[in-house]
């Protein structure tokens, strides 16, 4: 075992703060990994705090992590030291059901071992997650980081690039396809990104005219202030995909009529309660609402790769994690364009 | 024109009663085709009271039509005086918006000209549907019925049959898929049908146990009563494929929960109340709820020759005319196994 420092928290209403967890010797399928940077996603913050209920104490939170392999397991071969790598949300699972066999890790049937606030598939180790300055990873979930692109950027695709990424690539975006990105937050920035270099038409939708500049800049043709007058009526029917990434309560319905017959809406964001839907909404156009959690490995590594040949990164903000309280504060408010990352060497000192 | 008798409502609290209609003479591009039978769909009802807010009278229902070609005009020349025929719920379209070119003519940007309570193209002259002894439609929208179908059972084909069919088409239904039907009623029972004779494993999930014996008469091979309690639990992640064919209020989050990773459940009916729709419902498997609406003419025609192969047809119980608001009273109490199917002859009487 190695004593690593990291940033905890102890409880829903503590702040985070230095504490040491341990990292297990590497077995000869493992991946030993100096974190280099740490996205914050606004799940670490619900998991902090115990929003959904199912927190475990202390937490090290963090899903978006880049570093690079500093020894490999005797049976590893895919990776050896000094390859720039990254690690998402979940760390094992099963490799064996149905799902894991589809490459839908994500939603493997004994659970998947989750990157932080879960459990090794023993179902009694705690895991600790990437606000740490080693993780050790099974092979299998270790995925190669390209090498063109910067490492701060690129942690926050291992969950905000893969959960916009999947989507798209599910709808076969292509040239000329009209997408919808509702909300430009931390998804909502990597959706516009992603669909517009795909060759999408994108228009934002947001209820904040101060995001139209950002859309535009981010590879958007178009924005629309969902909050006017009008502003649905003059958009009815006419987008092949709508990518939801707000987790307000929001009118589905409202935003299902934006699309064409068959078109397809995606939620990517769960709201604190359940929205009335309407069954016109769906049925007359065969529209569909589908929703979407992350990636499994393959399709990560697919968008990884992508993201490389397109030099996609997300816009980030670098803080020492001494600031990650300050930073919770500001991603409640908003108040970040669009991703603030650990510098993971900050705990080091 | 052409005198043809015909039963109407002249309001949503009228009773249906003997009335004449006016039949244009055949265009070069029309199809005269004399009615035999005519199934009763509760939307017919919905309509003849006034439930959807649309309603214009008086107004002659019916669009689930078998029928026989009796003259066609110059121009046709796929149908010919004697050939067997259906209309279903559309009988005009524009047919060169992008929806109309897509074969979706049910959705097409001007807006179909629906068989009753619509009007045709000109969006002036009012359209009239089955429960008539003639019809005059446009030769793109009639269909041909396999000789080898009772016309009687092959009329409510036009629309439950396509209702039905579409959604499982569309999810490429195969052998050994885990297809659940809720609902057995007028679109239940095709469901069911269908989705046998495409070789999948239906399950129907229903609130009633005197459904269990007819649903496995008609091919289920699993019935689960839906109000005992820990069903839903027991069903939790084990459907390929939801066909959701039931109006009255439920819950949608519960039948979500059954689909396995990246299932579909397809709303065919409309309750009268939006219903909470829960996110992660959604989210936690990438399910999918998508609404569908009867088919395009190319998908009911596909239907048609499918079920003709199949020797499917609908389970029908046959009245006259006279009998037609007796009808509609017992669809309201759920007492038809599984569809009235008007014998138009009556209606000369």
């Amino acid at each position: 075992m190695t004593k690593v420092p990291a940033y905890a928290t102890r409880g829903p209403t503590e702040p985070l703060s230095p504490f040491t967890i341990e990292r297990r010797d590497p077995r000869p399928d493992d991946v030993v990994i100096d974190v280099l940077y740490c996205g914050i996603c606004h799940s670490d913050i619900h998991q902090a705090r115990d929003e959904w209920n199912n927190s475990s104490y202390p937490m090290v939170p963090g899903h978006e992590i880049v570093g690079r392999v500093v020894e490999v397991g005797r049976d590893v071969t895919r990776l050896r030291p000094g390859d720039k790598v990254g690690v998402g949300c979940f760390v094992d699972s099963c490799l064996e059901c149905g799902p894991c066999k589809r490459d839908l890790e994500q939603f493997c049937e004994e659970g998947a071992a989750f990157t932080y606030n879960g459990t090794e598939m023993d179902r009694k180790t705690p895991t600790f997650g990437g606000y740490s300055t080693r993780i050790v990873v099974r092979d299998h979930f270790v995925l190669r980081v390209p090498e063109s692109l910067d490492p701060a950027g690129a942690a926050p695709l291992l969950c905000a690039g893969i959960t916009t990424f999947s989507p798209l690539s599910a709808a076969k975006t292509k040239r000329g396809d009209r997408v919808a990105v509702v909300g430009l937050g931390g998804l909502g920035h990597m959706a516009v990104k992603i669909a517009s270099s795909m060759g999408a038409e994108v228009t934002v939708l947001s209820t904040s005219r101060a995001k139209e500049a950002d859309a535009r800049r981010l590879g958007a043709t178009a924005f629309e202030l969902t909050r006017e007058e009008g502003a649905f009526q003059r958009l009815a029917g006419r987008f092949d995909l709508v990518i939801d990434s707000v987790s307000a309560p929001h009118d589905y319905n409202a935003y299902l009529r934006t699309l064409r017959p068959l078109g397809t809406m995606v939620l990517l964001g769960i709201p604190p309660a359940p929205i009335p839907l309407d069954a016109t909404a769906l049925i007359l156009g065969n529209r569909r609402l589908v929703g979407s959690n992350i990636g499994g490995v393959a399709e990560t590594q697919a968008m990884l790769d992508y993201c490389g040949e397109h030099g996609i990164v997300s816009d980030v903000e670098v803080i020492p994690a001494q600031e990650i309280n300050a930073a919770y504060e500001r991603v409640l408010r908003g108040d970040v364009r669009y991703r603030f990352v650990v510098d993971v060497s900050s705990l080091a000192k």
